[in-house]
């Protein structure tokens, strides 16, 4: 079973020396603001415009639980997932602080969370299943499952565009999914299993050699066919697959995504193995703390915006990263031009 | 002529624990905040709370022009300070558009600009000379204009407080004083000049030659007594100097300040040099691209927030950084606790 397509083009770039010339032009020496003038530009190239806007920007948390976690590979017990679920809905956990600092939209997507919530007001409701199953010894989803999860994230941002927004961010939730992404970050990138595995929530360094053995050895008894899909189905979260469809929708509708850490890093390294252009309308939030992030940035030569040794996930380091975007939206629109302010231009 | 005492106590540690202790109760893995952790513990210290806040955030920019303008120093044409005042007021700087979206009180204050403003409304008029003599052959201001400029930058850091602000940044605008920040930084941190002196506005490298010959000739010529308020005296800007004693005096008041750029940083440094405890009030906002500013945050053992290659100046870096600092505020008081919220404690 072969995924859907996605129609996803790179912008096009006949745009950017007149971007580069309105920058070059604004009342500051060229060049002076550095990273916020290369984010202007691509979200100028992005949006096809010399005035490029932010509208309406959304975080979507996608949660679920893995099967992997009964093998002791997480630090945190896995009633967590369905707990912070609560926690979310009341507004009381990391990713609700800084959606209501910078105004964004927050929604949250049971994708296949271990618990049954009835048909609790608030969160969206797509659970595919009660958590997925063992990848130490079997697929962790069947190919409709992940084909299921795909649409799920692309129907969140199908979503999430009748409504305006044009900037997004995804996050998620669900105990042991560091482990998943440190299975596909390895077969992406070619990175040794052991390089790109960390502490999680909080294992240390012996519950960390404990949960490299075990996902070694579930690469081990991997039977799949090594396509990129069927790594996606065999060791991914429904909730990673469910991002990765959300990725890729994004870049097929022309939104400018943020990325959050290490899970969803590994979710777009994924989404570009399938689509590179993906790549183009990503801007990288943060490097977070645990430990492979920084080597599947470099792998993916992506210069992240903050370095803060965050490592909450849910989006929280791409949503901390959005007023330095914005900042760059100000920038290009409200900044004047030499002439405008009768400057005698600096260079 | 000795500069006027400020009353600076470091803040009281005794408050860490139980700051530390709330923090590692919110709803998420133990230090999965990072930075945001350590800058809640050093407000909740500062301001000697469990609860900070952050209230009436200003800018203040000080301005003036440099003698040593004359030497070809600068690749800016000496009017642009007078020009982008007008800028500045008109709101269509970088410092202004920084300023309306974080919210901040801009002030732009002329300390010794080379141009008649008459009474011209919204500057603030403090002119103490039209620009500072040419420190290669005699000082750049006496000991009493010294002390007038670190009277002026107390006197607004005095008139913030009394505004209610409770966190503060600094920036600057005087064409030249990349120049006077490189000579401080090499007789303060005994870094040799050569590797002080950068482009500043934009010099190609037979620029930054010839600006580094001048002022190792400014060094050579000096014949004062060595002294840190002799240096500050003898190569400083009015607005360098202003920024001194508005740090000073912020620290004595107990305020957050916020560190921009390579001026502001070297401005800290030699505040730091005649009262160490002001470091412990200071968040560094940013490295800069002028090629000093890493080695003195180095020398300073400053953790600077955001890396974005900026380097324009006026506090836009400071500003930039400050939707960190309100994270790290709501992050202690709105998230809430294992207990509050019934999610299992991640360690």
């Amino acid at each position: 079973m072969a995924m859907r397509k996605f129609n996803i083009q790179a912008p096009d770039k006949k745009i950017v020396p007149a971007l580069q010339d309105k920058i070059d032009n604004l009342t500051k020496p060229k060049g002076s603001l550095g990273r916020l003038e290369e984010l202007a530009v691509q979200i100028g190239t992005i949006q096809q415009t010399l005035s490029p806007i932010l509208r309406t920007p959304q975080n979507i948390v996608f949660a679920a639980d893995h099967g992997i976690v009964v093998e002791g590979v997480s630090f945190s017990a896995p009633e967590v997932t369905a707990q912070q679920i609560y926690n979310f809905l009341e507004g009381g956990g990391g990713i609700n602080m800084f959606a209501r600092q910078h105004h964004f939209i927050l929604k949250v997507v049971d994708c296949g969370i271990n618990a049954d919530f009835g048909d609790l007001p608030g969160l969206i409701h797509r659970k595919i299943r009660k958590s997925t199953s063992n990848y130490l010894h079997e697929a962790a989803m069947s190919p409709a499952e992940m084909e299921q999860a795909i649409e799920i994230g692309a129907e969140m941002v199908r979503l999430a565009y009748q409504e305006g927004t044009n900037i997004i961010s995804f996050g998620e939730l669900g105990m042991a999914n560091t482990s998943a992404s440190s299975i596909w970050m390895s077969y992406f990138t070619g990175i040794p299993l052991k390089a790109c595995v960390g502490a999680g929530s909080g294992l240390d360094s012996q519950g960390i050699a404990h949960k490299y053995q075990v996902l070694q050895q579930a690469m081990n008894n991997y039977r799949g066919n090594g396509s990129t899909t069927d790594i996606l189905r065999w060791f991914g979260g429904f909730e990673m697959v469910a991002a990765v469809g959300a990725m890729l929708q994004a870049a097929e509708l022309k939104m400018t995504v943020i990325i959050d850490g290490f899970i969803m890093t590994n979710c777009i390294l994924a989404a570009s193995k399938l689509y590179p252009e993906v790549l183009e309308y990503c801007i990288f939030g943060h490097q977070g703390d645990e430990s492979g992030h920084r080597l599947v940035l470099e792998a993916l030569h992506a210069k992240p915006l903050l370095h803060l040794n965050l490592r909450l996930g849910e989006g929280t380091g791409a949503i901390c990263a959005y007023p330095i975007i914005e900042s760059a939206i100000h920038m290009i629109n409200e900044m004047r031009s030499f002439k405008e302010a009768a400057v005698t231009k600096y260079f």
